[in-house]
């Protein structure tokens, strides 16, 4: 539980480095009888793979994702889920420059200053590598979601600057970026090709909708189900933000304004995302995450190396632009792990 | 550990109802040998104190924090310490008419949904009263970092759509809205008059800023220190959103912009919020919190009642116009409560 | 979560040490809807009381418990159920003299080793007077398995060497020890009279029961049903040993005797004691604590004080002579905390 | 946390089941830095290999231990430790008759009322298989224990009704029981071979010595360091009973025997077991655990199948006679667990 773990009732706990053999996770809490298998899990880690935007790496990572434990003739059996991913296409090569500078932006200074040594090879355990095991744990949870009927898409709502003005659902799938809004896409992709040849890099909002969760989720106080979605999502490497329905918006508004009527049919608006109290209030929940730039950008940059030797670091090599849109499904996957840990816990107390 | 406590290692436990007999708070893991007495906790106490400004209601309530545990001759002992404040001035014939009916903006419809009964009488354990009880062990907590040399301020930055555009820290106590701002804070000041003239109520955004933390602090992954400064902000009822650092912006910016360039001297700029993968990295930290307007508001809003029959509802009575700034003290005291279990947690590995 | 919660879904912290204002309990996880008022905690709390046997000590407690939360209209709401307990009758002038002494068998030497401070009124924290919170919330706990017919029952089985061979579930309410074997009973008397006479103390065996407990309660591995009991039973301070079944007799049996055959009616045997693989398996649950003898004695005994200097120390004052039978109710409680919470736990897995 | 994680900082999870591909487990929470690497793993799993001991079954395992993550160039990282055991040796085809039967003393009828599905290859999750990962883990605790010169060894000290009446500790390495009293381990000897004729099965009792330990360790009240290792050592399949210092003894004893004496080179006895109200004193800490016998005999026994249909059942193959002395390692590992999170949870509190 030292911070590697998530989760009360469905708990996870990920392992693994960028550049060890493999990364994994140990799921520990999933009821018996769900069915499970490896191709189920394989198809929401494919939406993580680099390669499918222009925003994302070369690097070409299998993300074979197998089963190791807890699964007994293609159902959950309730004893402990161990995945593996093994990490197939790993160079360390690359980051030898880097073993002993600080570069900008990332988790260097912090692991040296924190653990006293640290596994320089591709950012080690602070490597976007370790959401791999996320995603993996997360299509179980969905899978356990899908039984009560609540689903969970993330989508991309802004990119380098340029705002999704619609939300057609459809339009998500038929572009690189999971945008609900086609010509927001299209700016999208001219911003990345321009931002890429000035070997910069770009931040955006993902959006996630959960539809079909019943009222009633989420514990009151410090388990409200708005702060284990914020710290779900902020615990995500490259997230800044984290807002729940009207968010940073609502500071500006007038009380008359920013209540839900409520009718016999319903909530009149959702300027709370389907969230009262803390707990789920059987409307839509909404958040959205604010991604920042990648770090990695070929610009050259000032820092130190750990012996406080100004250095300048130019970061070449197979990095994305934006951690957009594969960072995507990984929100998804831990809204998924929020939302199938308060399912179970509420499932304690019913009668 | 059902939702109503919080930290792993500084682990604080609240009870209570608005208006029962009183609420409190279970400190768990407190160090030993720490100076502590009741006035030390009264004083953070009387901040979160109605009156101190006419956003705040005019309920008088005493918030008497009493020591029943762990505390000897002045010093903590290690073992828990509890903290009780007796309900004096709680009145619940005001909230007979609303005993039936679905508040919006309240928990009032997700509570019920979710325990099938609850406590009407004044929001029961949904209250804002509830926080004076984390208040009372922030002011524990604030001992604890104190002694490390790390300080917590909170200050409003944002109400009711005005921002301050200057930190001035030496403004913040000067007016009642603790806005490090003074031209800005008499603008709130008329916006809040204007606006209670209406019978509405405003929402703003609180900035909290930690000074003196060392670099090391926060766990990876799931633990980052940022993933927990969220939730527990998140985790007070009327917060929509959470931002470290650069926050939402970052979504607009360039890598090349937003990383934050290291010198012999230090980082060049903190758009990192002080935290990096998740871990201190020894600036300063600084988060800020979207704060919603109060949902209790004297213009006549639409609703339904138990049975799902419509209702108008105009609440009228002792309410405050914004949470701001009396939310101020709540959210510098769940910063405290992470910094100091964050502490507690690195020296656990140190050797 | 440093040692003094309990329970992973029902949870309770305690608090208070025997000579500050109060000790007490919050109850965190709780199911809603379940009726619950002061008298049902104050009925289980009467049988700790002191002074219900020759064996106890004449200190009148009045342990009054009072309900601060987490009730409304005489039912649970689901929220935190703090019960408070005041120390009427404390006298700490009696330690005084024992302020800088380590009272052999008593945790004064580890105590200062682990904090460097401690409260030497009555022991403090580690006073037997904790376990009146451990009561209250074991008193609930009874309500919640009550409803799924489970009850739980401790006698005592021995006592100063006196074996009960009779389990007369009838005869256990009486007489003052609640042994189930009248005879043993009554030589359990003389001892005690015999002992007290000699300014010396007795230990003793505990025997719990549960029927109607459910097969499949508790989890695999790390938190198996009897090493939960065990661990549950082992954290009152005078219990020395804890056995499940056959327990330690088990050690010298054949696998031929000791395995349970199973025939269509049931089990033919209950060597397990109700637990097969940590997991409940319908039968009776049957678990029994060693007790070890009151360390406060009148007889001198050599010690040490905080410089190191050797002290000659004899215990007078209101001392019991046993730890049992006041302990019984003890055992009880901490048993049905166990049974609840993995009960809550069972829950949340079933579909 | 669903019951396979045990510990609180240095927390480790286990996962696997006999006949799947591995077993393994996720340490989390082991300070960075300490020299780690497989050989030191491996050599603790090679005492826990069956064929050691005439008592031991003839399956060949591997038990080759692989480190998969949290260990970089020989030193551990901080971050969490992953290590796998491949099943090499595992032959499912003996089992399935057994498909639909409950051994009696086994888990099978209680994890079929858990779950309402079984892996009934080997005993699935409720194998001693389970147990290789623990001593994997409890290797690396023991690493962080040397460093603080806290050492843990386990012996046998009855074995089918033969007690040890001696503590040469020069003996244990020098038999295959690994037991203190070289005469004893000669009939114990005699009597598993004579057993082994009559297709039985025998239990016994292993004592776990820590020396080293500081005084301190150990939380009041619930997490005593006493109900810790209570738990600990019941969790572990074959237990039925455990015992600090004088144990079951001291039930029989009179306070002014049982107490130790303290002088100024300390205490005089150790009936407490190097543990008094819950926290190390500084002394030896002396625990015992009671093994059943192997539940897995060929002699004949009477159970149901799933339909409730009776049948005899007669379990040949590959089976140990007893539980001794592969159990021992086991019980030293979790002891070495522990006493490493206790140390850690110690250092947090320390100024």
């Amino acid at each position: 539980m030292s911070g590697n773990a998530f989760g009360k009732l469905f708990t996870v706990t990920t392992w693994g480095e960028s550049h060890g053999p493999a990364v994994g996770v140990v799921i520990d809490g999933c009821p018996p009888r769900i069915p499970l298998n490896e191709a189920v899990i394989q198809s929401m880690l494919d939406r993580r793979r680099p390669g499918g935007s222009v925003a994302s790496t070369r690097r070409k990572e299998a993300d074979r994702a197998r089963i190791l434990s807890g699964v007994f003739e293609n159902m959950t059996t309730g004893t402990p889920i161990a995945i593996m991913i093994d990490n197939t296409d790993a160079d360390s090569s690359a980051y030898r420059p880097f073993a002993d500078v600080f570069r900008p932006g990332h988790g260097d200074i912090s692991y040296q200053a924190k653990y006293g040594i640290r596994d320089w090879r591709g950012g080690g355990r602070a490597s976007a590598r370790e959401t791999a095991a996320r995603v993996a744990a997360g299509a179980v949870a969905a899978r356990v979601l899908e039984r009560e009927h609540i689903s969970v898409r993330a989508y991309t709502v802004e990119l380098g600057g340029i705002r999704a003005d619609k939300r057609d659902f459809r339009a998500v799938d038929e572009n690189r970026f999971f945008c609900p809004d086609p010509v927001a896409a299209e700016a999208m992709e001219r911003r990345v090709r321009e931002i890429k040849k000035q070997g910069d890099s770009l931040g955006g909002i993902v959006e996630i909708l959960a539809t079909g969760v019943p009222a009633g989720l989420g514990e009151p106080v410090f388990d409200k189900l708005d702060a284990e979605l914020a710290r779900a999502l902020m615990s995500i490497g490259a997230v800044k933000g984290v807002e729940i329905g009207a968010g940073f918006e609502s500071a500006a508004m007038l009380g008359s304004r920013h209540n839900d009527s409520i009718s016999p049919e319903g909530f009149q608006s959702n300027n709370a995302g389907g969230i009262l109290a803390g707990i789920s209030n059987g409307d839509e929940i909404r958040v959205r995450a604010a991604v920042k730039p990648i770090p990695s950008i070929e610009k050259p940059q000032q820092t130190i190396d750990e012996d406080g030797t100004p250095r300048t670091l130019s970061v070449r090599g197979r990095h994305d632009i934006s951690a957009i849109p594969r960072i995507n499904v990984v929100c998804e996957a831990m809204v998924c792990l929020v939302l199938a840990d308060h399912l179970l816990r509420q499932k304690a107390i019913q009668s």
